[in-house]
């Protein structure tokens, strides 16, 4: 608990052109005016769960202790999907029951810190009459608004928003998968607004520093490993391990997608080279 | 009168790849520090007053009583059009005087809550050598900061501001228009990020509950009315009472406006189904 | 020094489609609670250090003194490149070495306000383990936030950053080049929302007033001279003195790139008309 003002994230895939993210904050202010929001983005691709999973995974790290999340990317909405208040490590989560929290709750779960759920229930904690279209505002912006009063009072009182949910829906994300030979097979996550071309490999699932490797893509064949894109002459496609921890493909001052084709979706395999 | 940090909004058609928007927060936070922003959006179509109507229409009711709005929809900035300090139910506008609150005085009238207006024209409260092109950041974002200033000090003189105006210019928005048959003559008033149409039609202007209805926009003839978006099959182009509490028109998964290729500015026809 | 809360700006282009500058405010949220946040624009052309050097010198006038400006368009990142402290008049900037602040330089020689620089090199003002790729997060975000926090004290230590660096690359860009029979060579610098085209002339480079002059792009000769927009029929092609002191080309309610077809980078002649 801290005596500083709340925080709150906002991830939602309204984008910035309508009314949707600002009236989220007119709700926010009313409840909790001293909360500091702030948006990690609405950009996220339209009813893309996967595409919001690894937005928040990606930058929630970088949010201090007890700041709440909210994360809104919610085909579902108005059908009975449920509404959750999660406990991750030591952040709160808000967001609708349809696997958006997946990658936080697997990289919890290898780092053995606590995670734990409620439903969000409570008609106190929501607009009243909530819209069957619009949960950002009446259900979820509320409910991190009144959260963050509490967490400011000192004064956190999960069990009032609803019971302990045992499991979550969690989305079938690749993995990595070793191969016999030493191989493994990735695949591509997201392409960001370079061009670039997040894959999901980490260093983990790398060869040993200074053992490098191809990455068959099927068409393309990349075998540039780059520490920083300067290095590249322009043009050239390269990997890198990205900012998030994440293996990346990229070109320097270019986009790797529209040099390679690669949509996200694709598959590919790392192939270490022989030592 | 609040003990809270005074708050105002920002509704532009500015965009946000140049300075502008960044530029009118810097004004305020050089006027009145502690003012705590909040956009609703910078991604009005650029030059569409109607646009901007509708947006502060949308959005004004989600903020507490005494946020100040500020609206910069303004094709006519630098012309001798006025710029306004409306004070509408329990909220302060400040506008070029072109129609951009039509909506929100319109409502105003319809529910018997009080509005007034006054031309914002003391020096004091603009920057110096005020430019013909930017009144967002010269006019209309330090007289913003000026009125948020008095609010927190509990004491705002808006008569300090210019004389009060009896009339406002008014926006021809289309209104529903009955036929003498039941059916109803609607428009289609804007396009949302996901494709949803949002036309002028409201609850009041619906068949009661459990009577279904056909939108006949020509080419097509719409007769699914749903609740939610899931109800629906991917694809199949249908009609809900969408979070604004106006009438949408909606695909789920997909654009209704690619769908149907009907833009803002259509007609329709809404024919209630027999008894 | 300032009893206000301390305020940083971001200039970026990063876009707001991914988290990196969600996660840079997360940085700075973490080091500095208080401070204020206000982005400037996120939507820099990528790569394109002009672009941001224009930004930020149309942008920083625009707020007060002990404003923390932080420019992050960094296609060196990873590379050799320095990391800048500047204080630029009475405001602190925060950037790659790589020409991004030099129109806020020019400005600051052109009128004879001092200006210093320090190289960051303090590893306690990043976070740990700085990657290759995302210096705004790693290196200039901590940085902006432990000087904030610096100010806020009214302490701030920039010898604490690292050491003085004498001079500070300069980008090439274009200035006004009068020739001898009065005419002047110019170019235009960038293309914003709206479809204005920005030039490299501003008032100090025009004919008296009164006088008025064609503009000589070539397949173009523009010799009308407006205030402001409404002056001028739909669809005419137009010059004005712009809200930034540049001399910018415009078309009433349409785009002057789109008309013209001319694109940032273009050079062109001003000719004075005859006495």
């Amino acid at each position: 608990m801290s005596p500083q003002r709340p925080l709150i994230t906002l991830t939602t895939d309204f984008g910035l052109r309508d009314v949707y993210v600002g009236v989220m904050k007119g709700v926010i202010a009313g409840i909790c005016p001293t909360a500091h929001v702030i948006d990690i983005t609405h950009g996220v691709t339209p009813f893309d769960i996967l595409d919001g999973a690894l937005t928040i995974w990606q930058a929630a790290r970088y949010f201090r202790p007890e700041t709440v999340h909210v994360i809104v990317v919610d085909p579902g909405v108005g059908s009975n999907r449920l509404a959750l208040l999660s406990h991750l490590g030591n952040q709160w989560f808000i967001a609708p029951d349809n696997g958006v929290l997946t990658m936080v709750e697997r990289e919890m779960a290898r780092t053995g810190r606590a995670a734990w759920h409620r439903k969000i229930e409570n008609p106190k904690y929501r607009l009243p009459a909530p819209s069957h279209t619009f949960h950002g505002r009446d259900i979820f912006a509320p409910a991190a608004a009144h959260l963050a009063s509490q967490i400011e009072r000192g004064a956190v009182a999960a069990e009032t928003f609803g019971p302990v949910l045992e499991g979550t829906v969690q989305l079938p994300i690749p993995e990595p998968k070793p191969n016999p030979d030493g191989s493994i097979d990735g695949a591509i996550l997201k392409c960001d607004r370079f061009g670039n071309l997040l894959t999901n490999l980490t260093a983990r699932d790398l060869p040993g520093p200074g053992r490098g490797f191809t990455l068959d893509l099927g068409k393309h064949k990349i075998n540039r490993v780059a520490q920083f894109f300067g290095e590249v002459p322009p043009g050239e496609v390269f990997t890198f391990l990205g900012s998030s921890g994440l293996l990346e493909i990229a070109v320097n001052h270019g986009s790797a997608q529209q040099e390679t084709g690669i949509d996200p979706g694709a598959g590919f395999r790392l192939i270490p080279n022989p030592d």
